[in-house]
């Protein structure tokens, strides 16, 4: 094989860089209003580049929401196993601790409000707009990532892979649905807030997300036992 | 208060079978493909109008949806709440029948497809673009409808009606999250079929969505205990 010209890898090294531009202002965009509200006409401006310029370097806008919401998944699984890797094993930790291990998780995906909203809109309206190659790419790294935090949670709960694969579709859909639901500095939310009997619509991401994922957890039969 | 004239009755049942004949024409189309792809054309030549004139029963393509969404709910709360009654008291079930609760529940909602589809596009799009007075009404249908589950649920499991409605959410949005994931009939479940790698993205909800829900009851606080 021959080494690439000078030329060709100053050129491979341009496009990464107005990749990675693209990428960086949807992400700000999306993070300051809400995924659903970014075009692609935002992201170009926002980036100072025409937009059928900047389809040279992504099919449509969904791809690239789908390329960040792979980032978002690197970005979560490692932050979460370091923290689950705090934790001893289940034989020292023992069983009492899984309402812990569902909190650190509902905290992991809280703290993330932009990756959550992106959980929610990817299987829906993400992953329907990208070519068969973007989603291959796409479930790839989600897969990887899966297998990874399942490891260290079925190391620390003693629960099976299926087991532990079913907590993390569980707390990352939860996650998605509930900020939805929640819908934060939106004019849904005034109006629950304001209407007494719509109460019961008003949800706290952080307090419900934990609840369910202890319930689920304790439920959870353990392979050690 | 005067009764109103025979010809302002007939006007206001010929608008009620309009609006019933739109609703109708929406539902197939959306249980034909999915919801996301139904547009207000499509729903315009199917019940044989002219869009300007559906949008004097409807403000949007949302708010059809959105009806819809509120009916699905009516249906399956009554048809679930009638097949929970055929279960006797927590004192007599006793707690070992939690998993056939959560497999009655998973199996409710994987009948109902179409509903499956609203669930998972009403937070994200359908109570975006209509008016509040339309998010409102479908709210109440909605928290009417999670109050009479919730109470059977109560009833049967002996958990406080915080948890019961944990399950719902959980429930329902599962159903929709892992419907969305599945993809029936669309080229990305073709994708996951045909490559080996992939296998783990492939999702089958019944089975998924009962673990899921069975763990979940079994790891709730008796009130009993």
């Amino acid at each position: 094989m021959s080494t690439p010209s000078p030329q060709r890898a100053r050129s491979a090294a341009a496009k990464q860089q107005r990749e990675r531009a693209i990428l960086d202002a949807a992400r700000s965009l999306g993070a300051e209003r809400s995924v659903r509200e970014v075009t692609l006409t935002d992201i170009a401006a926002a980036v100072g580049m025409h937009k059928s310029a900047m389809l040279r370097y992504f099919e449509t806008r969904e791809q690239i929401f789908l390329a960040l919401t792979a980032e978002g998944w690197e970005d979560w699984s490692a932050a979460l196993r370091a923290r689950l890797k705090e934790f001893g094993d289940v034989t020292e930790a023992g069983g009492g601790d899984r309402g812990t291990i569902a909190a650190v998780i509902a905290q992991s995906l809280v703290a993330r409000p932009f990756f959550c909203d992106l959980l929610a809109q990817a299987p829906l309206n993400l992953e329907r707009n990208v070519s068969m190659e973007s989603v291959y790419a796409f479930k790839t790294v989600v897969l990887g990532e899966v297998a990874a935090v399942a490891a260290e949670l079925c190391r620390l709960l003693a629960i099976t892979e299926r087991a532990a694969v079913d907590v993390i579709a569980t707390a990352t859909s939860m996650a998605g649905a509930l900020l939805q639901m929640a819908a934060p500095g939106t004019r849904l939310r005034t109006l629950y807030e304001t209407r007494p009997e719509l109460a019961h619509a008003l949800v706290d991401v952080e307090p419900q997300l934990t609840r369910i994922l202890t319930a689920l957890l304790n439920g959870m039969p353990s392979t050690e036992r």
